[in-house]
């Protein structure tokens, strides 16, 4: 059992509990030579000035960087967060993306459903096992902060002596993501105005935090330069011969991304956190919120460099290419290839991308199969719709608003008043509804009802894509589960019949994923275990999509939980639990 | 008795005991027919994209209104004020600037020191008695916030039936501030910098919210827009022949300022919701958080219109004169006036400024007399220094750093840790120290330590000015109390010695106030009585500099305060009274 920073000053009680049940474990594990860490983090989260486009702007940092700090585990860590938050009026909330928080509800970092936001000046610890080997993500989960740069990487190895059904020389990590020079809160602003002020395309793709914009675009030239360092392409090193990991990650806030390496096959072998039955592709969509390990072979020409490009893919892009540059050592890191960047598939060849999405299947040797049959089908129609001539994204016609209280709060202490108690809809009209054709009648309604699931039930989320609020406009739409990881027993393109497409689920080697794509006009079929005690979002991943109602609350087993920790406690109704 | 609004759901239960208490003094006032009026107004605070000086960005707006509405209210009117954040992920808190607060100090919005901020989402009631008539202010008092625009003007007027000291036909409401095109989080993130990052001078002087940027200066031209109406010059629209009552209050962020009314004498007449013993000046300084009502007739040709101008003094002005029309009726209310705006006093010109600061006394018939002697003397020598590379402003050598609790709920609810009990320093090494150098060593500390009052006493507060960081920079800091007015004893240049000065105070007609300058290198001495019960600031009105550590904290008689309402808790320490 080994120690990274050992200060535990400002645990909480019930924190402090936990860590020594985890303790006990570790001395009893010990015997059986396992090897348990704990570690500790402290991490200021501020606003800097950046230039990742070579444009300067506020940018969200951890600990100064933008991306934030990698975090690297091995499988059965503990790790110990402690979150001060120095954005000055603006409060926080961060989220494990892909750790489950199995026993650990109030870590998840959902503003508004696990926790009250961290504010200025405070300090907030997050605690939790990372459980399962695999490449995961960390990001703010409060309104669109993420679009300001928190965000990072979470590598979680597996234990020494495990052996993995791939090998490789070296691993490199990619983060890509989509940037704007309008702050997050110039976007907020604009998608809640009654004249709906769309932000537009972003400005730049960025791969681990580089991008290049033409700053003869920007009007004033004292906020762009680029002859900054900061924008200096990201550099790829391989030597010739050699096998890579590269586990990459998309934190984009808007655009599903396409990545290729130029004259380079990808074999993807993991896919959030699982392994996958190995696939060679030309290139990768990678869509907010999904994470995938793929191998590449250092086998072409070694004596120039190549481009990785990253494309916007399923909306009409208006951004330019990102690149990278794959370095053949010892090429000159900078040396420019000769070629053009990699420019992707076509944007608008759904089928493209639905064939790659089913691609994705278990890795033979590590099937965890599926329950064969579920105890619930919950059916959520996807539209865009407008509440008082706001325009807002529904599930089953019911725009998501969260209250001011944290639903696990809420219904743990019993607080009334918090949201409503009528169950959210379960399903649509199916059997009359056009997915194909723009509402007559686009209103619709703030909700905040919750699922309440059985604890330890078997549970169908079925996703129907439909048509937005412009004629011949469906957009792809990458939903995140919290709690969980979910098995994707299909895809389709078109209207799901519940009395048909559950015939040819995949319930052999369906991966298990926490992200999934949900392409235009099409359904996506997914079953959970609601075996983990909590309250779950699963939501649109897309920044500006959750913002304006794009998801639903899931809710099992809350009973089950201890008490839960003061810390996540001070906004809302939670005040009427102050004695004075 | 009249009622405006009688909705009161949602009242905290000691709001609601308190509001009946009013009730039963009403009744038993009716009886000699006094009038008195419970206000209860609801507020939404949030962000919109505003012009008001044809550079579109964002504002804090009230109710859609950036300044926001004028409170009128009479005389011991209670004003219950329901205020929802909807800023998404900012925080704030509204200071009612002049009220005193008797009986309410939480009321006073003063994040850190009164509540805990309001979170977005929630909605906070401020209730307090407005019990002296007068001009008064709110704005945001949380960090930079202020100068995102969250600000108005409070009119206080008589009951009916009393006579103020000067006549006028009709009164008009004059707001000034300075404006930034970068946002507050901008400015407050370069001042956190350890490279500091200075925004430099405003781009604009507003009057009223209107102002005029040139925006040939602007890069890009779709965010700036002269032809914008929100940008159309403030006009002051006057009959021939009448007489007007001018209130004024400077909500300036960083500027001194000077208005001035073309060919229009002013007289003053009330600072701070005091009646001043009528001066006559040409034009009229006026620094952040002050108040003024001046008397101008319209008396001058009225074939045409006049300029009214506002003007940066005591820094060197990089800011295009403000400017209004006084219109004189009929004419077009934008007719140009056929000559050049005033352009003010020479800016550095300190002489002119101190002088017109002793002008301003009691008037005859209003004097309060302070008490001839005082219990305490507490001497605050105000320098720029640097903590750890970072530059900030000191008081007696400390920096102040607000708690995340606020010392109102620590003071009464005994939580430990929250503040240094340690007292804070009292005065400062005034026979050795040169106030006219450089400090030979500008290095200093952070600190929280505050100044308990004896409940009751008579207390002096001098402010001591010095030289800043560079060579021959003294600035101009106007300095504001909170739920006390004090009385001006007297201003002097350079160096206060307690042994000379205090002989020609000022016991006789003392002008009382809340906010008033300390000018470069001079000493200003003032007097108050600890009587109101609760934890009060006393700070530079500068948001860039209380921002960075300018300001103490004065606590008196809080064991005498009841319950504090649960409503403004919630962060910090005060997390620990959570019962779960």
């Amino acid at each position: 059992m080994r120690f990274i920073n050992s200060s535990y000053e400002g645990l909480k009680d019930h924190q402090a509990t936990q860590l020594l049940f985890l303790f006990s474990l570790c001395l009893l594990s010990s015997i059986n030579i396992i090897e348990a860490t704990v570690q500790h983090l402290k991490w200021e989260i501020k606003y800097e000035y950046r230039s990742p486009d070579c444009f300067k702007k506020l940018s969200i940092t951890v600990n100064g960087l933008s991306p934030g700090p990698t975090i690297t585990a091995t499988q059965g860590d503990t790790l110990i967060i402690q979150v001060t938050n120095s954005l000055i009026t603006e409060n926080t909330a961060i989220h494990w993306h892909g750790i489950r928080q199995r026993g650990t509800p109030w870590s998840d970092g959902t503003q508004g459903i696990t926790q009250c936001p961290i504010l200025p000046g405070e300090t907030f610890t997050y605690q939790f096992v990372v459980d399962r080997a695999g490449t995961y993500m960390y990001h703010a989960h409060y309104e669109m902060q993420r679009s300001a740069g928190l965000h990072g990487l979470i590598r979680v190895l597996v234990p020494e002596g495990t052996v993995e059904p791939f090998s490789y020389d070296e691993e490199r990590s990619i983060i890509v993501n989509d940037w704007w020079h309008k702050s997050a809160i110039e976007q907020s602003t604009g998608l809640l105005s009654l004249n709906f002020s769309w932000v537009g395309e972003p400005q730049s793709l960025l791969i681990n935090g580089r991008g290049r914009y033409n700053c003869s675009l920007a009007g004033t030239t004292d906020v762009c330069d680029m002859t900054n360092t900061e924008c200096l392409p990201f550099v790829l090193t391989m030597v010739p011969g050699k096998t890579y990991r590269l586990r990459i990650a998309s934190l984009a806030s808007l655009s599903a991304l396409n990545l290729e390496i130029e004259g380079h096959d990808m074999t993807i072998v993991e896919a959030d956190g699982h392994y996958v039955d190995p696939v060679i592709v030309k290139n990768l969509n990678i869509y907010s919120g999904e994470t995938y390990s793929i191998i590449v072979k250092a086998d072409q020409d070694p004596l120039r460099n190549y481009w990785i490009g990253l494309n916007v893919i399923s909306r009409k892009p208006g951004t330019p290419t990102g690149t990278s540059i794959l370095n053949y050592h010892p090429n000159n890191p900078l040396k420019v290839p000769p070629t053009l960047p990699p420019t992707g598939p076509l944007w608008n060849d759904t089928l493209y991308r639905f064939n790659q999405s089913k691609l994705i299947k278990s890795h033979p040797d590590h099937i965890e199969p599926p329950p064969p049959t579920s105890n619930r089908v919950i059916i959520l129609l996807n539209t865009q719709n407008k509440v008082n001539g706001y325009i807002r994204w529904s599930i089953n016609n019911v725009s998501l608003n969260l209250p001011t209280t944290p639903y696990l709060i809420a219904i743990k202490e019993n607080l009334r008043h918090v949201f409503s108690k009528k169950p959210a809809l379960e399903t649509y009209k199916y059997k009359t509804y056009d997915i194909h054709s723009v509402l007559k009648n686009p209103n619709t309604t703030l909700g905040n009802s919750i699922h309440r699931l059985k604890f330890n039930s078997t549970v169908d989320l079925i996703l129907q894509n439909a048509n937005a609020l412009s004629p011949n406009i469906s957009e792809t739409h990458p939903w995140h589960l919290h709690g969980h990881d979910f098995w994707v027993l299909g895809y389709g393109l078109g209207k799901f019949d519940p009395q048909i497409n559950p015939k040819n689920y995949n319930l052999v080697d369906p991966i298990q994923k926490n992200t999934v794509p949900l392409h235009p006009y099409g359904w996506t079929a997914l079953r959970f275990q609601a075996d983990n005690p909590g309250v779950w979002s699963f939501h649109c991943h897309l920044e500006a999509h959750f913002f304006i109602g794009m998801g639903v609350v899931l809710e099992e087993g809350v009973e089950r939980l201890g008490k839960l920790p003061k810390s996540i406690m001070g906004c809302g109704q939670s005040k009427s639990l102050v004695r004075t």
